[in-house]
């Protein structure tokens, strides 16, 4: 089906790569959605078509063509209230303002700003409603509301696409999806300086704990006996208002209850951000997949997003605070409409969020200076950051590589396959006796040739498609440490001023000890999520390379064997 | 090394298909010779770079630049006059100046021409002679003449140029190679009406014999009970005027005589003019693959010219009526000087030669009429007509794929196992105790992507190569079958005045039924040349085809086999 899209982005076609050149702004029809790889195939309003990264457009919706940033009414979305509860230090923290650590990339991100840029709070709150929507009336934490997904949802915003220019998207590299949504990932909080956490005078009041040990390789979270896992499955679209909304639920089913619960994107969207409040400052939690929004009922495009939503949700399981957290739990047990209320607002009042996560961590010690301390963050962050690059080439590399097996190859077998059918067509008007000795093999390998070319079409799917995802995970995963390894960074130089602190009175020497020691606790929850984080990727990329071989090895061997078949039909052997 | 050259005809680049677009006289810079597949790399006076069809080009000299038509001196080649000998009916055929037999496609080729344009006699004589080479002395049949060797050769000629575009030549369809030496295939003596043979008196004087049989598929040659076959082989590169002249000589090794003969390629290129004049009517004389100028000693050119010259000789030695004449015998086993000359002269002075073959020929019957003359040949007409579209289509296909295999497809490869191995020294810096369990078999598989990569570059020239030769040669094949056709055809109509000219006193009945019969006898030679045809093309396309795939076969089991061996370096299964 071709639909209507607007570009985000200029892009540049690079020759001979079967590639359009698109500017911003113009309105392109997309003639494929489902190229794979992170390419669409579009056309231009001169009839020119070619190939162009996904997410550099959005779509347009059938219903009016253009997208609004208010609702019909006109009137900017009320901003929500309770964030105020995540700001007590909201007066107090003014000094910190142009404090370093969270550095350009985090615009200041408060109410005023907020009414100015009605997008901005869309995941902030979910007491932010749509006039348009919830006809004015705040349904809080509606079981079943509608909540951004039927409309349409917010075109990119400038500042994201001036963002996205500053991080310096490789050109053409993959992300994740059609249309990004706003996401100013720290939400308000994280403006809190290092000292609400370092200079916190008795611990906070809740029964959370976060235990972690001394491990072969250095500091590990307690990981559980049994690994958890949850299965997403069975999207079902429902419908609300009389058929007039309507949404697609996913079953999940953990493996330890085994009892399965119903979530529509929403509430994935919804556990992602709770998990990014209370955990985002000691580990990576990625983004969800994107929403689209032409085709969402489309079966490819619900399938591609159950499959990156159980990718979340696995590594979410697999990550031992995670799974082990009460919000998480929630959302994979609670099947009755009024406990997931009341356990949704218990959530939204939790203060123990942020930088006061480390608050919860039990360490076997705390005995890690400051320049330890300081050595493992930069250690850490010089590897993501080169990581980031590699994950960032394969993607790439994967992508153009991805156009050639799916699209050029196959093209071409089918064209040998062809000329060769074509070929043999002529030769048996010949009249020659014993024509057949050559026609009839020829239209086998003809034949061939053509279904060589379904299964090299088909291939990427099977394999370039795992590497690709793991990789696009990853590079999501890498994302998050920028954050993390600021919020670290952050509270070392806090520390660092510990002595000129004490000396201009500001804190106790008792009160600079105790800096120290919570850098300390810092250190092995860094080191843990560290650790966590290697461990994994040895494991996934172990997995899907291996896989990749696998799949590819087969496909030789299939192609072998076709062409062997082939050669069967030769009766005259030379 | 990069060479200049100048582009002979437009050529528009097909997008996304990393071609060069080309005006006519625009000079570029080859920057890759051997792209393959009938392509050269090339760059543009504004640094852009792409693909060309070699055959678009010619090489500009590196002493001069610019291709001279004339020699230095300014002074036309003097023409030479042994043509006479072959042309007797010069004046009684001035009335069939306008016959339909050779229609516009033979552009009139009388002396009156020649001195226009000098270029056009390079193959009709040898006497004509480079007033610059040569010193303005004829050196009729100099052993080791330099003629057209080593001075630049001639450009190709407007009307060349203007042939090329009438024939409708499919874009980019691979031609033999660079330089096209303006060839006017039927030399003066086809536009000889048919009557000289069907009218001709009496018996030609001459001992030749072409023997027809009747053979299971219909009329057949009379075919040698042991095959002849050359080898061409050992180029050398010889010199002479003491290194000013330099030249490349082939040792020919015929398997009946097993003693060799030497030749250079105007050797070569004399035999295939004398062919031609001699057997052109009745039996297709494909051209020998092109002179190339710039690069002419380079290993690779050489070596390819010697493998279609190999090809060549092949296809002349299967054929039983070339194999048995004298002028062929001469070439082949001829290893005297003055032997040579004395079978040179002789064989220039042959009369038994264009239609006047057919006196030669001695059927089993000359029991064909008209009509079933006429349908054989609009029968294998339409069949070669087809057969050169199915061959065009296969040879263009052909040539894309040959450029994914071994352009785009490589270097995907190659990126692919530099990107891995890059990421693996990033893993590799990680510090994480057990690293090496993920690097080692990464840093493997990465190597072996770039050695697949190279064994995808260098897979066509093991099979797709063998594919397009084959389909090339029987491009040149069928492009002289319009020549064989027309001669019979206007034979045909010639006999079907038969009645009117008896009704005019033109011709006796005695000699209308003569002409019936020699187009009997010519009939049952077109009917045993086609079945030689068809018989070969049986024979070589079941080679060709069965060779592709085996090759095929072999180099996805050897790429399977790599991915396997890859495989083993993981020690983690998962």
């Amino acid at each position: 089906m071709a639909t209507k899209a607007r570009v985000l982005y200029n892009f540049t076609a690079e020759p001979g790569n079967a590639e359009l050149t698109v500017k911003e702004g113009e309105i392109i029809t997309i003639t494929n959605q489902d190229v794979g790889g992170g390419w669409c195939e579009a056309s231009n309003a001169l009839g020119m078509t070619g190939l162009v990264p996904t997410d550099y457009v959005e779509m347009i919706s059938e219903s009016g063509g253009s997208i609004l940033p208010f609702g019909p009414s006109g009137k900017a979305p009320s901003t929500g209230g309770n964030l105020a509860a995540f700001d007590p230090f909201s007066t107090s923290q003014a000094g910190y303002s142009g404090s370093p650590v969270f550095g350009s990339s985090f615009p200041p991100n408060n109410q005023a700003n907020n009414a100015d840029d009605p997008w901005l709070n869309w995941n902030t709150t979910s007491a932010g409603t749509w006039s348009t929507n919830n006809a004015g009336a705040a349904e809080d934490d509606e079981w079943d509301d509608d909540w951004n997904e039927s409309k349409p949802p917010p075109s990119i915003i400038p500042h994201t696409e001036s963002e996205a220019a500053e991080t310096g998207l490789a050109r053409g590299a993959p992300r994740n999806n059609s249309v990004k949504m706003p996401r100013n990932r720290f939400p308000t909080f994280i403006k809190h300086g290092p000292e609400v956490y370092l200079l916190s005078k008795q611990p906070v009041k809740t029964t959370e704990k976060i235990t972690i040990h001394k491990g072969e390789v250095g500091p590990v979270w307690e990981y559980p006996t049994s690994s958890l896992s949850c299965v997403v499955a069975d999207p079902k679209k429902g419908s609300k208002l009389y058929g007039l909304k309507s949404y697609i639920e996913y079953q999940v089913t953990p493996n330890n209850t085994n009892r399965s619960v119903n979530h529509r994107y929403k509430h994935f969207d919804w556990l992602c951000e709770r998990l990014l409040i209370k955990f985002g400052s000691a580990i990576p939690i990625p983004s969800l997949p994107d929403k689209q929004v032409a085709g969402r009922f489309e079966e490819e495009f619900i399938k591609m997003r159950m499959e990156r939503l159980q990718s979340w949700m696995n590594r979410m399981c697999h990550h031992p605070v995670i799974s082990n957290s009460e919000v998480f739990q929630l959302f994979i047990t609670c099947r009755d409409e009024k406990e997931w209320k009341l356990g949704k607002r218990k959530t939204e009042k939790d203060d123990v969020v942020g930088i006061m996560i480390f608050s919860t961590m039990e360490p076997p010690a705390e005995d890690i200076g400051l320049l330890e301390a300081e050595q493992k963050v930069e250690m850490f962050s010089k590897f993501t950051k080169a990581m980031d690059d590699g994950v960032k080439e394969l993607l790439s590399v994967g992508q153009e590589h991805w156009k050639s097996c799916a699209g050029a190859l196959p093209k071409e077998y089918q064209k040998m396959g062809k000329a060769m059918q074509n070929l043999s067509q002529v030769f048996a008007t010949s009249g020659y006796e014993g024509e057949s000795i050559l026609t009839d093999p020829l239209t086998e390998v003809g034949k061939t040739f053509e279904e060589i070319a379904s299964i090299f079409a088909e291939q990427p799917k099977k394999d370039l498609h795992y590497l690709m995802e793991t990789n696009q995970e990853y590079k999501g995963l890498l994302g998050c440490f920028p954050d993390i390894i600021s919020v670290h960074k952050g509270a070392i130089e806090k520390a660092k001023e510990g002595d000129k602190l004490v000396a201009l009175n500001k804190v106790t020497p008792q009160e600079k000890n105790t800096m120290v020691n919570r850098i300390g606790t810092m250190s092995y929850a860094f080191q843990a999520e560290m650790n966590h984080f290697h461990n994994n990727r040895i494991y996934d990329y172990n997995s899907v390379i291996q896989l990749y071989l696998q799949q590819q090895i087969e496909f030789h061997e299939m192609i072998a064997a076709k062409l062997k078949q082939a050669l069967t039909h030769f009766t005259v052997q030379q």
